[in-house]
This record gives C-alpha cells, sequence and structure tokens, in this order.
C-alpha cells in the first residue's frame, strides 16, 4: 500500500467516525462501502443476497430502524439504497476471481458502532481534527471504521493487483459484530463454506507500538447475550403502595446479584449487566422494566456455568418481588483457537516489511469476538484461520468515550493482511 | 346542573381521555380548555401571563416539549396557540365579576396525564367504549379527565348563572399536578391572593358510592420529589471489566436501599423509585444512570426524616460503586389540614340535593396533592379551604393500568362544588 | 403503698437489673419471686403446675438452660429449686381468696430481659449507683425489672390488706413475654379462665411525667415472630469458589430485602431482621446460616400481609443462592383493645390519689406486647380487661443500651393498679 | 519408609483427624508432636522460643483458648504443657545436626484443621473407620492432619539415618496455615535464616493419582484477610423503628457487594465474606455486626485492587446505615515462584522410586498458602525453594464437609520429600 492508500484509508476511517451506526442499522457505512466497491474489479453484494435473514441475532426494532433510515436519508443515502437493504440486511462482500487456480482466500472486517457517548475533551483526536461522532450517543469506540478502512484498503490493493494473484479473493464487511450478532447470518449465506485461508484481526487489544503485530491470537471468551422483562403490578406509590409488585426493584436486585455470581476457578469469567429501563414516573410502583446483560467464561464450560447461575438469578429476583419476566437469548459467541501454522507463516511473509517492525507469535484477546463464528466454521471445512492484532497505543481503552488509535496502524494493518496473500506464504511454507 | 351538562361532562371527559399528556405538556387540553372558556362571560388567561415561569418545578426538557408540540399539532391545534404556550406555559384560569360585593370564591381542577400504558382489557370501559388513550405510553389514570370535565361543568354554570351570584369567582386549571410541580407557579401568579374560599377535590380515593362525598379531607401526605444523576466510567466489560466505575449498579443499589428506609413510629411514612434509566449496552460497564424518586409523609418531619435517610443512601451507593452523583430536588407537596368550618358547611348546602345522597364529614387521602400549596396560600391569607372526595367506585386503584370511575360522579362532584356557591353556605353560617 | 414499700420496690428493681435473665431462663428471677409470695397469705404455684409445656413458644436450647441453670447456681439458687422448673418452666403466680364473695381480679407482670449489651457510661444511672448488669450480653432494657418490683408490690399490699378485700385476686409473674412467647403458656393452665377484671401495664412507653398515667392503651401490634435456616454447600474460596452455594449471601439478601417490604396504606407496619449468624470462617463458602426475624401490622391483616411478603423473599433468597431453608414461626402475637369502660372506672378510682396527677382516657402502644393474649381471653370469657401506661421521663429508648426511668413510677404504678381493686370502681360504676 | 512408618503414619493422621483443632489452638496436636519429637535424635523447640509473639496474625481470643486448653486437658494434655504453649504459641520444630559439613535443608507441614462440620454421611471413610472428629464444627477438611503424619514420618525416617546424612536439617510444625496467619510467626524466630533448600507440599490439589506428584507449583493466590466491625445503634424494632443505625443490614449490604467487585482482566481474582454475626434479638435493631472476609488474587496487584475495593465497600455500607466501622487486616499471603531447578532435580531423584510412578514438572494451585512467606524468604537468603503436590484421589473438594483422600499418599509425600534429601540430587546436579 502506498501513501495514496494511506491517504485515503486515514479519509475512510475519519468519514466512517463521524457517522457511527450501531449493529443493524448500519445503513450509512454500508452505502458507502458499496459504492466504493463497486468501482472496483469483483463482485458486490448485499442485503438479503449477503445476509441471512433468520440467523441474524439481537435485531433492532422497526422503530430503531426507521430512525436510522431517516437519518441514513438525511445524509444523503438514496431511498432506493435504504430500500435495497429491506431492515437490518446491512453490510457487504466483494468477490474476486483471478481466473487462476488456487486457494480461496478470505478476509472479514467488522463495521458497526457503539452506543457510547463520545469525549469532547478538547484533547480527543476527533474533536482536536474535527471529525467526532455526529450521531448523538453513539460512537466508533472499538476501532470498526479503522477495520472499514483496513477493509476497503484490502480490497482496493488486490482489484488493483488481481492481475499478480492467484485464485479466489473474498473481502466480508460484518454488520453487528458487538453484541455477537452478525456472523452466523454471514456464515449461512455459505460465504466461507470453500475457504482454505482466512484472516482477520483487530487494531489495538494488546500494548504494541504501531509496527508491531501478533500473528495469532488466543483467549477468546465465550459469551452469551440476554435481555430479560420483568412485567409487575403499577400502583400508587403514596396511596397503596401495597398493591405494588415492583418491576424496578426486581430489575435492580438482578443487577446487583448478577455481579456477585461466583468467580470460576478453571479460568476467566465476566458477567455484565450493561442497561436497564425501569418505570414510568417516580409515583408509581414501577410495573416493567427491562434489563440486557451478557456473560462470558474462557471456555465453553465456564460461559455455560455463569449463564445458568445468571438464569437462576434473574428467575430468584422476580419471584422476590412478585413479578413476572421473560428471559431471552440474543446473541452467543463461541471460543475459538487460531492454527498454529499462522505462527510461522505470518512473520515468514512479514520478515521483508518496511512497515513491520515485529511480529509476536500470539497474543491474548481476554475478550468475545463474533468472528470466532467464522473461524470454527472455515476450521470444520478444512481451511486455516487466523486473527491477528495489529499495534497502536491508545489514548484510552476500546469502549471508552475517549478511546482513540494511532492511524498509522490502518497501513500497517493491511500490509499484515495483504503480505501473506501476496506471498502466497502457505504454499511456499507447505512446499518446504 | 342539568342533563346537558351532564352530557356535555361525559364527552369531555371521554376526549380528554383520549389525548391524555403528561405535565407541563398539555397543549391539546390546554387549547380545549381556553377554546370553551373563551365562549362564556368570565376573563380568560394562559401562557405566561397564568403561569410563573421560575416557579414552575420539574420541568421537562425541549425534545419532549417538541414532542408534545408536534402532536398537538397532529391533533389540529393551531402552531400559533402553541406558540402562545411559550414552551410549558400549560393550564389557564377563568375569572368572573359578578359586579355585585361578596366573596372571593375559587375552584381548582388539574388537568395532567400519566406516563401509563392503558389496559387493553376488552372489559376495560375505555376500550370497550372507544375512547381510550390515543397517546402510547400515556393515560388518563388519576381522574384528572374528570377532573378537567367538573371544571368546565363549574365554569359552564356560573357563566349561565351569573347574574344569580355575587362577589367574585375563578376557576384555574392546573398543569403537572402529578409530582407536585405546578401549584406553586400558579399560587405566585397571584390568583389566590384575596380568595376567600377556596374548594377543590378528588374523584375516588375513598370507598364511597356515587352520590357519597366528604366534606374534608385529612391526612394529606408531605412529600419531596427528586432526581439522581450517577456518573461513573465505562469499559469494556469482557476486556477490561476492572476499569468500569458502575452507575447502573449505584442506580440498583439505591433503589433497593431506599426501600429499606426504616418504617417511622410517628407515622405513615412513603419511599419509592419509580424510574430507573441506566447504561447503553450490554457490553459497557455502564457509566451513566438516572435515577426518579420521591419521599412522602404524614407530616412534615416524616417527610424531612425520610429524605434525610434517602440523601445519604445515594451518596452511600455512589461511594460503594466509586461513582460521581448530583441529587435535585424537581417537586415538593406539603401537608395542609382543611377547615373545620367546612364539615357543617358542605353538609348544610348540600341537605336538599337531588344528587348528593350522603356526606361524611371528612376522609382520609393518604397521599400527596399539589392543591396543599393552594390551600395553606389561601389560609394564610385569612381565607377558608377545603378539598373534597366525590364517591364513586373504582374498577382498579389510583394510577393503576385498568383504574376507570362510574361517569356519574362528574355531575355529583360539580354539584357539591356548585352548592356551597349558590347557596353562600358559609355566609347563611355566619349569620346563624 | 407507704414509703417503705416504695423502698422495697426499688430494691427488688436494682436487684432484678443487676442478673438480667432472657425469656425461659429467668431461673433466679423465679427464685426470687417465689421466695418472697411464699411469705405472704397466697397460694404460690411455679413449674409445670404454672406453665403449660407444649403451649411455649420460642423455646431455648438444652445449652442456653445449662448455660442459665449453671448461672443461677453460682448466684445462690438451690439445685433443687432449679429442678422444679423443669426446663424451662420459669415465672410464677399466687392466688389470694378473701373469702368473701366478689369477682375475680388478675394482675399481670412480665419478668424476662433482653439479649442487649448495657451502656457502661458514668451517666447511665445503674452504672453510677452500682446496680448494673453483672450478666454479659444480657439487661433490663423494657422495665420489665420494675414491671417484676410493682407485681412484688401489688401481692404485698394484697397480702397485708386480705380483711379489707372481697373476691379473689391473681398476681400473674409471667416469663418470656420478649418475642410473645410466654402468655399462652400461662392462659393454657387455665389462671385466667374465670377471671372478671384483668390489669396489666408498662412503664415508660408515651412521654409523660411521673404521676401521669393511661387508663388504656390503643394500637397493639400484631406479631409473628420467625427463625430461618439456610443450609448451601461449603466449598474452598480460593480454589473452588464455583462449588460453593452460599447460605451467608442468601441470608444477607434476605435481611436487605425483607427490610424492603413495601409500606401498607391501611395503618402501622414493621419488619425486622434482628439477628443473624453465618459461616464458620473467612476462607469457606458458607454452607449456613441463621436469620431471626419478626413482622408487625397495627391490624391482622397488615400483619399478614407482611409475612406473606417475608416468606416470598426468603425462598427467593434461597432461591438466589441455591441453598435449602427452613422457615420456623416462633412467636405470634395478636391485637387486642382495651375495653371502653376502663376510660371512666381508672379516672374515678384515682381521682382523690395523693400520687397520680393525671390520668388520659388512653395512649397509643404502637408495638407489640404478649398481653395481647390474655385479654382477648378475658374478654373472650366476659371479662373486662386494661393496660395501662406509668408515666415517666426515659434516659433512652426501650430496648436501649442506655434504657433507664425514674423508680418514683413504681410507686405510681402500683397504685394506679390497686387503686381500682380497693375501691372496686367497677361494682361502684354498675351500681349508679 | 518402610511398611511400619506407613502404618504409623496412617495411625498418626487418623488421631489428629479425631481432634481436629483451628489455628492458634492446635495444643492436643502440639503435645503429641512433641512427645514423639522428644524420642528422635534431634533438638525440639515449641512455645515463645519456636514463635514470635509480636508476629502472629488472626489471633484467638482468650476464650477460644480456654475452651482449647480445657478440651486439651480432659484429652490427656498436662496442664505444665498447656501452660508452656504461652495462650497461642503452637506448633513446634526438631532441628537435626549430622555434624558433617553440607547445606541446610528445611521441611515444612501445617498442622491446623478447619471450623467445618464433618460429614455424618455412612459412605464418609472417617465414619466408616471410626476416626471422624470428636470436636464439634471442626475438622482436618484440608489434609492437614495427613501433612502433619508425613512430617513425622520424615522426622523419624530422618533421625533414624542421620549417620547417612550430611549437613543440617529442620523440620517445621507450622500453626496457624489457614488464614495466613502462622508463617510471619516462624520466619521473625530466624528458623529459616541460613535454609539453602526448602521443601514442603500439599496433599491433593490437582487430579493426581497416588503415585504421581508435581515437582513445583505455580499460581500461589497473594491475599488479604480482614475483619470488620460494624457498631450502630439499637432500638426497639416495633416501637422506635426509625432510631436505629442498623448494623446487620450495614454488614448485609457488604456482604452483597462485596461478591459483587468486578472480575479482574490481569488474572485470577477472589473476594469471600465466610462469617457474619450480627445482632442479638430480632425485635431490636441489631447495634453490632461482624464481618470476616479475604481477597486473593493470582498477582500483588490484582489482591490489592480487590482490596481496595474492598474497603471501598465496607465505607460504604457503614454510610449506607449510618453506622460506624473498624476494618482490621488480620492475615496476608504472598504471591511465590517456586525456583525452575526443581523442576529437574525432583524427578531425577525419584527416578528410581518405587512408590512415585510419575513426576510432573509442575501443577497450578490456584489456591493462597501461608508457605509462600517462608519460600520468599529463603529465597531472599539465596535458598532454593519448592512446593510439591503429592497426588491421590479426593472424596470430594478441600474445605468440603466430606473432603478425604486416600492414605497411602502418605507414604509417597514422605518418599518424595526425602529422596532428594537422601540423594543429595542438588549437589548431584550441580556437578554435572
Amino acid at each position: 500500500m502506498d501513501n495514496g492508500t494511506q491517504h485515503n484509508a486515514n479519509a475512510w476511517r475519519q468519514t466512517r467516525h463521524q457517522l457511527p451506526e450501531v449493529g443493524w442499522t448500519e445503513i450509512m457505512a454500508t452505502f458507502s462501502i458499496v459504492e466504493h466497491l463497486k468501482s472496483l474489479n469483483g463482485d458486490v453484494s448485499y442485503g438479503k443476497t449477503f445476509i441471512d435473514t433468520k440467523s441474524r441475532q439481537g435485531m433492532i426494532n422497526e422503530q430503531e430502524w426507521d430512525r436510522a433510515a431517516e437519518r441514513a436519508e438525511e445524509n444523503g443515502v438514496p431511498a432506493s439504497f435504504i430500500a435495497e437493504l429491506e431492515q437490518g440486511h446491512t453490510g457487504a462482500v466483494i468477490q474476486f476471481d483471478t481466473g487462476r487456480s488456487g486457494p480461496h482466500v478470505a478476509y472479514r472486517v467488522d463495521i458497526d458502532a457503539l452506543p457510547i457517548k463520545e469525549s469532547k475533551d478538547a484533547a480527543h483526536e476527533p474533536v482536536k481534527n474535527e471529525f467526532q461522532s455526529q450521531i448523538p450517543g453513539a460512537m466508533h469506540a472499538c476501532a470498526h471504521d479503522g477495520h472499514t478502512a483496513i477493509g476497503l484498503g484490502i480490497a482496493t490493493y488486490i482489484s488493483e493487483h488481481l492481475q499478480d494473484l492467484i485464485g479466489r479473493i473474498t473481502v466480508i464487511f460484518q454488520p453487528a459484530e458487538e453484541g455477537s450478532r452478525g456472523a452466523k447470518a454471514v456464515v449461512n449465506k455459505g460465504w466461507l463454506d470453500d475457504v482454505d485461508y482466512f484472516l482477520s484481526g483487530h487494531i489495538g487489544i494488546a500494548s504494541l507500538a504501531v509496527g508491531e503485530i501478533a500473528a495469532t491470537s488466543s483467549e477468546f471468551l465465550a459469551t452469551t447475550k440476554f435481555n430479560v422483562s420483568f412485567h409487575g403490578t403499577s400502583a400508587h406509590a403514596g396511596a397503596k403502595p401495597e398493591e405494588g409488585c415492583n418491576a424496578l426493584l426486581a430489575a435492580a436486585t438482578a443487577a446487583t446479584q448478577l455481579h456477585a455470581v461466583p468467580r470460576h476457578s478453571a479460568g476467566a469469567s465476566r458477567i455484565n449487566a450493561g442497561y436497564l429501563n425501569a418505570g414510568s414516573g417516580r409515583n408509581i410502583i414501577a410495573d416493567t422494566a427491562e434489563l440486557h446483560g451478557e456473560t462470558r467464561g474462557s471456555t465453553t464450560d465456564i460461559n455455560a456455568f455463569m449463564i445458568k447461575e445468571a438464569r437462576r438469578i434473574i428467575e430468584a429476583s422476580a419471584l422476590m418481588h412478585n413479578v413476572d419476566y421473560q428471559f431471552t437469548i440474543v446473541g452467543q459467541g463461541e471460543a475459538a483457537v487460531c492454527d498454529e501454522e499462522w505462527k510461522q507463516w505470518v512473520p515468514a511473509a512479514l520478515q521483508n516489511s518496511r512497515l513491520i517492525t515485529n511480529v509476536h507469535a500470539s497474543m491474548a484477546v481476554g475478550a468475545s469476538e463474533d468472528v470466532t463464528v467464522m473461524m470454527n466454521h472455515v476450521q470444520k471445512q478444512g481451511g486455516k484461520a487466523t486473527y491477528m492484532i495489529f499495534g497502536t497505543p491508545l489514548k484510552a481503552g476500546h469502549h471508552h468515550p475517549a478511546f482513540d488509535f494511532d492511524e498509522k496502524v490502518l497501513q500497517t494493518a493491511a500490509a499484515a493482511c495483504l503480505q501473506p496473500l501476496v506471498t502466497q506464504i502457505w504454499t511456499a511454507s507447505e512446499e518446504k
């Protein structure tokens, strides 16, 4: 990637940073991606062709879509394009065929933002350079704006160098990674069914400098995302407090107690009640409450332990306050293991790189990633998968209002992804 | 009041029931009231002339007003009228002057609705008779639709019989009674400054049949309404849980612990955390939470005890989870005592009533009422105040989604209010 | 009662104050009472003759009895007397028969202490005058030491003036009033079966001066006393936290949530988790927890509401932490109503009293009293019952470590109890 | 160790199992150990000569000592011996000097039991073979009875083969390991000051068969043990609930919230509130509460995070319920790392062992061990330390009421400890 691409990557990232869209509402992002991909020498798919309707998890409601659609139109997305997305079929894919025999290589980047209010601190780079979020309450605080730019850079490079490559290449722009909601809907459309080599990765994560990368990752957390609705009985808080069945207190009790699930001796466990909305007014015993939570575990068994505990705690919280409840699973992430071979392949591919100064064999992720669904799918078919870490200093942690990275990582990440393809390092390795 | 008025009262009530508006957004109600009052022989005031801007408590925000305004326009309220209300100056007053010397008598009804989702049960009268709420999430579940109809009936009767009356008469349609937010803004505009006799009341409350009323009320609960904002630090719930300062858990802890404030041996106490909104997404440690609550006491001292406990509990909840917080008082209701004389006057005035079959001397309210601010104001100036109870069976308690009353109470209530005026029973009594 | 009696009453009280014994362990108290009663002209009963074994509630265990017995022996109670009490048959009764026809009048005082550590403050009267508790962790903090002295004074007076009285007189020294555990065991032995007039009362309660009394009381709280045992699974807190089922947290959750049961609009409600013992060591997930609690209500219905809520909360707390539990009711107090006649009788009997300066018709108790079981029993048989309040300033509230009263109240209380008997005021009244 | 020793080891273990004594009360254990050690060819020390008075942590109170002393006397320990222990100076040490130059090798076993009620299940080996705990509420549920037997076996062997050995050998019988309370008091008396090779270990831990051992251990958890006393204000729960400041609820709140401290992304964290005692009676607002807890972390930093959170939560819990509190640290364990050399030495020493079938290089402990204080001390002086795992199937986890191990492990453990000494494997290794 030359400087021109670098310039583009920064611009792509900053545009996306200004218009962050949360999972299943990435209309502006999808439009912008599709517009660019259509200018390349590949087959572009999106909408229901790209996404399997029934496999989508944690789908937004109609109102949320309408609001996103309205906003997208105001920002210049044609109504006809929005219609093509048929409510929540966001993201896109481009397929290249060199016409020459060779392996099928696939890349995946994610494109959704987070419901976080971005920092207004003058020292925050997006503020200083005037590309901060224009969408109230939404922010690219997990670098998916950067990932999108990397994906566009990869696709552009492939398109421009198609005559030098062999086999087939697929670049996937996945929606709704946050909450582990979108990968399954891509997988179930078959895009990865015959992939030989699958590459993905993440900006930041470990404490690495720009120029440093990790060839593989470990410690993906299995995860379950759930929603709980509590239904009680409202009553006048002054006149008849004893007639109420308090859904707010049921949810508050659940939230506190969920965080007190015992630690697990077999490895990392996580639990969070991240959203709670209950009641309508101060003088009414609240008859409804909505709680969104998640569990994680460094193994499937630990996550299973956590979710089992969580379900019992929620049942008990409802009983405690004499209310009904509904428990729904809205997302599920898997554990996954990178193929060992990449620990050799990636360093080999990058040994002469001008941009990459240091390649670590593996770094721990310590979080959940929807990509695991894709990795496990590829591996089950006999393919090899890796998930790299692209080093950059961070101004604040992932999901923090002041999260920011050094944009130079965009170029190193693209290089780390492309070089194994260009060198066909896996074939070279196998030949040895 | 003849049958025609009764018919009108029911129609007025049902129209309002279909378009419930919560406190400070009563645009459609105000328009409809003002339209009718303008057809009468009195002086009508509304907007900033009626409401003291600075004395309003628990004011809504701009977005809420805009949404209410938009809805009002869609329902036929002219934009010019909405503009006259200058954002949150709702309600209206009509003043009658007979031109003859005599006391100044004032009536007050309240007009706001509640943020409650109305029952869709087929047996619920408003559903059966097709006048249920058209406003999602709002409902007249405390009979203020009926109170509005009673006020319109009173004003209409006075207008039609002005030549038979003496002195001056004022009928106030108060906004934002729920939450004890509106009375002070009416009082501070001086409408009650020289009132001699002040009458108000409530539909339901005690278990009385239609035709039964209480001449006075006791056991008003002093109350304090408060909002708390908790501000913590967000963090990725999977990757860095230890970096978060959890505002959701601070609010949940506060909610649970607030309800555990000790009972008070000196009388009734109340506390409620009625609204809680926290966090943005399941995988983020919540950095913000908003909690709305209230305390009550059968005496000012008990309420003071409750709010003191509440403040300490909130401080401790913030400390517990290492978050900042802001505590704001958004409404305050007083205790009040009806003048004893009404226990004689009202039965005397109603002894020959065709509609009123039984007059109880006094009934307990056991709740807070913004009207206490007006009663105390009138009494401080030397006037006499009462608050009556208008009997009716209820289908479900006040503030319940299936709350409903027998519309026959509208006529008995208006009669109970007007008869003391018509008979000038206070003068008659004094003459004895 | 002359000054000699007054002197004795103070001495009796101070002796008992130094040797406080909690319910069903009142061995020293019973011995001392019986010793004195035996010197009078009446029939004394105690042990199984006095107490119905099966009707005792909240019985102590064998170890507690043994410890109390050991202590009593060390303080000079003969082993033979202790044996007569046959483990937990404490208290005594004396019956006088004048041989003349007349009504059966019964008095009841209570004799047990509380598990409270007495204040060591130098300003605390029992400390200053060197009669503070010699029993670690026990204290007469509810004036039952004074009640015992009053009972002894009453019995002594009757014995000395038997020739001036008519009918029969019974004076009951009830054990285990605290926790509402002893009255039923007295009643079921028949001591009150043909009682015509039943008098009891309490030192303090209302804010009255010495010399002021209340002829009757209102607002007895119905009550239920309960114990809960939680049984979980222990585990090493460091090595296998996930294998524990935490009984300590179940009890802690229950305690907090019990205090958050909604207030009741129909009257006073109370709830308390007053004792909690859980776990064995810091590094073990606690597998056992014991919780002692109580509910109260100004009506039977309110108490029933409270105990129903409490049971569900305890069930939910056990479910929350995946532990078993056992719920046991160990005491139950009733609501009761004094007969109206006493409001006339007592003032009439005391109108010429040198000691009593003011007789109020009625005062609110606002607490539970085991005596209600006796009152209801007497009234069911056609007798008349009252419960008086004996005024005295208090240094600190009942059940407070610094609780203390003015000993002058002992004489006024005895006078208030005896004067109706001496004047046979009920007969005089009936004759009118 | 021959079969005779094996027989003795089982007997020693079963005797100790019947008489479990918790930390600082190991009077019977110390007597029995000292009796045996005195029959050997070494110097025996105990009492204040062995234990540094001021360095003891988490000391018991006088009553607990007296009860233990009484029990010990009843079981035949002479009063004169008990006096030598001078209240809480338990444990013993034996020093052997071969008179030949060579390294100083030290062994350490621990001897205290746990406050756990032993299982009465007929299938539980100690029940079946009639050596279950005779001390109510205490149990050897962490194999320290076995460790004691191993220590006695080691000392006996050394004594019998002293002429075949070189250098000096010390065998320490440490008291109060549970709660990380005793090691520092041994270390500060200087017993380990010039030790060259330090060996210790634990029965069970990993899932190993008898005959399998681990040469070293990893993942010791740093730990802090703490006590909290809450002091509130008592009040009558029925009459004046508002006057109480509830220490029971403060402790219950703390317990629940402590368990909700966030997980730490850098490694394992632990927290437990294992003991809670609050209040005196159900009808009194509790004015005192005692809470015992602990934190742990796989690194010192994680444990520091946990204890910082814990302190703030306890402060907030006190503020929540308006009570005072006192926070005391009563024990502290360190993290430690076994010297790498043992991974070679131990397998080499055991390669020809008849008893040891498999030597793993290292296993994870995942718990805290007071021995870390000794290991760190030895290493700071230039010595080498290891902590081995002695394999055995377990009937239930450590600290479980049904914990039990295969007694064959006693012989394999002693062999694993003695063989490096006998072979002087470290010297042999260095020579290579």
